[in-house]
């Protein structure tokens, strides 16, 4: 608890694929006590999502009679309520309106929020989790430009007067860890720790984007074998290499873009900052806990809190 | 034997990462006899290279006193002897010139072809192997072109005047094998018959390079999730998607191209076919055996043969 008297108001849940978040968040959109879990969807088997969340949040639903709102991919096909896909442009009143709320067995409702969707010409976008914490950002000075989200499948949202406009997902992560781990490339690598000149080589050749990744790939192979980079250093060259790719991509896709605001705080945030900088990008921080803002201003949208 | 007397000149070996053929080849460069076994040097534990060759080719050798060539991965770091990288533009002559002899335990004497390397932009490109089955095929009315070698690492070969003068490795089929292997992308896919429908429709989104394979793969996943596609299309969808991309890449380096040779024979040589089509591009095919010829067009010039 914070030291300071705040009362709570709210529940917010953000159930990924790999884990689990849970937020007491206060009046005023603040969280005063977090909880998580390595108990993503893909852990829990069966139906028991309601088991897992009620060990949660259990002791905080006992005492309160708070509303709960639960975001990500818990509300997708392979998850406890599959809700559907709202359209862009997408901001926390369409949100509201969207909610879908769900009785547990216990007597318990939870308001699940729903995805995202966006037809490009190569076909479908979606998300599920990443919009919530996108309204959160964007009520904390962060209402316009574009964010990345970092992770095993990269987000990069256009947001335009506090409402998600555009998105595209990047398989970047997803993509490096089956060629580290399960092509000829992941041979030689090791993990030593950061290799930022390697990193920077290979982001540099990523956004220049001379040539396609199916065949400049091939250099995290040909570099250490014509001795141009050291065997240890071809992980991190192909880490740059990826991002390189991927914020060419993007910035192609948004040409007007100037700045961009990371979300999330790691050591993949930090790479895409490197790259970031030498593709000659503005680079800006969601502050932590944009989820639970998200959640808030929902809610709040909805009338489930003053 | 073929019915005709045919006198034996030179024994070719194509001895790759994963395979390993033998050739008894006659004074006019045709294929008397071939073996092959699933020996390639990754299959090969230790230094029993010499052995393995001996149970393959020792009935030829004992009988004869035929020079030998040996081409392909044998010549790599993990083969059995590492030969140099020549440069281009590069013809049978100066692969004789620059080939590798080396006399086993059991005085029999091998001549290893040695491979090729191009220095591109964006890193260096390397090949052992393809050089003896293109100058093999620039001898049978195909001295002009781009050629391409569908496989694992397909390679597209620029050949002028008989000599190769550019080359580019895409990692499209093992990129394949990672992703369908080792992501969420393959959890839908199934093993059916060949659906042409779902490869053109991927074949046509690689082909058109809007957006990047980083992004686009994504869609493998949307558009059965949509609905756009069946679930068990995708696996064909993907490899559409990422054979188009290589051949637009491929295209844009080498904006002249009209027709493109297609060498080898096997179900990944028709998908490239419909997808070249696709390209607006006419399709040749080399004619078998072409490593054999090529070995004895080197031979001859190294004055092995008459």
């Amino acid at each position: 608890m914070n030291s300071a008297v705040s009362e709570p108001a709210l529940i917010g849940v953000d159930w990924g694929t790999s884990s689990l978040r849970a937020f007491l968040i206060d009046t005023d959109g603040q969280v005063i006590e977090g909880v998580s879990s390595p108990e993503g969807i893909m852990q829990v088997s069966g139906n028991t999502f309601e088991a897992v969340l009620d060990r949660l949040i259990g002791p905080w639903v006992s005492q309160t009679d708070l509303p709960i709102l639960a975001s990500g991919m818990i509300t997708s096909r392979n998850g406890w309520v599959e809700t559907p896909y709202e359209q862009m442009p997408l901001g926390a009143c369409r949100l509201a309106q969207a909610l879908v709320p769900h009785d547990t067995e216990s007597g318990v409702r939870v308001h699940f929020v729903t995805g995202a969707s966006v037809e490009h010409a190569g076909g479908p976008d979606v998300m599920r989790g990443e919009e919530a914490q996108i309204i959160g950002a964007s009520a904390l000075g962060l209402s316009e430009g574009a964010f990345v989200m970092p992770g095993t499948h990269s987000k990069w949202v256009q947001v335009a007067d506090g409402k998600i406009v555009d998105f595209s997902t990047y398989m970047t992560g997803e993509i490096f860890a089956a060629l580290k781990g399960h092509t000829i490339l992941g041979t030689l690598m090791t993990d030593d720790t950061f290799d930022e000149e390697a990193f920077t080589i290979g982001a540099k050749a990523g956004l220049e984007g001379s040539s396609n990744l199916l065949h400049s790939l091939f250099h995290v192979r040909t570099l250490p074998l014509m001795g141009k980079i050291p065997n240890g250093a071809t992980a991190d060259y192909m880490s740059g290499l990826l991002i390189g790719t991927e914020i060419a991509a993007a910035i192609i896709d948004e040409s007007e873009m100037d700045a961009v605001t990371i979300v999330g705080r790691n050591d993949l945030s930090e790479r895409y900052e490197i790259a970031l900088r030498l593709a000659g990008l503005e680079c800006r921080h969601a502050p932590d806990d944009i989820v639970a803002k998200g959640h808030f201003l929902i809610a709040q949208a909805a009338g489930l809190v003053g």
